[in-house]
């Protein structure tokens, strides 16, 4: 997929919303990379993102690859814009035992209001897939 | 739906695993109520768990009411045993704009190793439905 | 759940609409009922509808309750609209080897827009539940 | 995705199970292609398989990729098991307007028992994309 953005400041747009993100915080996710119609997004285990086994809860990679796929749809509105998640669904491969984790999305069928995006949760440097994520994202303007 | 479960000690299977999971800690979720087949979990919003309008993130919700499933199939295992996510899907059906939340977990079919389980997270008591959630669960011997 | 229809002719919408879907001839589906947020729909096992054990195919069961789904959408939508699933979701809690089932679709949450529905085929006159659905439609004008 | 088939006879399993297939017959689905972890079916558009508009029903395309699916996890599997679907979910990306279509089904991640699957309903000879599909499936002997 090759999308052009229509807002030259999309990467504001996604950093500036996603500062505001307090759970982002919380997770300890980062932003790695914005580009139209994907954006990736880093995390670590840590034990306050833990399962009962320690590895990391389901919740928690969940979570990120959700804004990843979110914010890969923003990057594809007008200026002024927001996105919403209108449904998700999320397959578990494999345990999420790694230490450094890549959530990615992207955007698959960009409409106007609906847009379909993947998104993936892969650990140690992309070679384990651990999720694979779908979800059905809603743009509309930020004050409607 | 009225189940029985095998395991006497269902309830403190549920309450060990819960109180291994440092994500639930990190989210401030704790245990409402456990019986036979469902778990309710309550959760408080906080600025640590917004979305970027201080509402509480779709991620922080799908993680509760996850694990509220998860464990509500966990009631009905034979002692010894535990329960993965195989997949789970989330419909947002308004913003999670309120103060406190129940996210429940019910089991819908239990099988010997697979399990069909519908889940709900809502607000303002009972009032305002804000997620609908269904997963398929595994139930495995601990060590396997 | 209960609902208000805006169209009072919502069940000649439903019943043009059913009438022209050539697939429901070729499946044996027929019309049970249709009330505001619910449509029922009726069909009987057949060699025409069998996978390789000689039940009912899912995909045979699958298309019933997503027409219904989005028959019962339509009952809440204004006159000259139409509804398109966005997405469905099904999940299979036994084999389909009855003889008479019913598929029912509710609107669980009615948006302008975009609504959240539930479905299930039901077997032996509502006494074994085969499937559990979900579903996000969407409602238009007819000629947009 | 590169498999391995354990069952030298995977492509016979495969035609074997699909030939008992009523609905497949009725609905005009035929095997393109079988390889280990993926199938391919083919399907034209006709009134019998038609939504309101004239168009494929949305029924009819989930119907054949949850087949592909199926019988990409049967190529897999070893000789004397079944593959059953517990669960699908599928994302309409544009209405089904062609004239032919190919039902693409793969395995992502094969295991013993549960396997993630992908799929797609390709339009216009592979150009146009109408549904992202994905499924859970379960595989066991046959006559357990």
């Amino acid at each position: 997929m090759n999308f052009q953005a229509v807002n030259p400041d999309f990467e504001r747009a996604v950093r500036d919303s996603f500062s505001r993100q307090g759970l982002m915080v919380t997770l300890g996710v980062a932003i790695a990379s914005v580009r139209p119609g994907e954006v990736v997004l880093e995390l670590a285990a840590r034990p306050e993102l833990s399962q009962q086994h320690g590895f990391m809860h389901a919740g928690a990679g969940t979570a990120a690859v959700d804004s990843a796929c979110g914010y890969a749809a923003l990057t594809l509105a007008p200026a002024g814009h927001e996105v919403l998640t209108v449904e998700l669904k999320n397959n578990f491969l494999r345990p999420a035992d790694g230490e450094a984790f890549e959530a990615v999305g992207r955007v698959v069928k960009a409409g106007r209001q609906i847009s379909y995006c993947e998104g993936e949760l892969w650990q140690d440097s992309r070679s384990r897939l651990v999720m694979k994520f779908q979800a059905t994202m809603f743009t509309m303007p930020a004050n409607d």
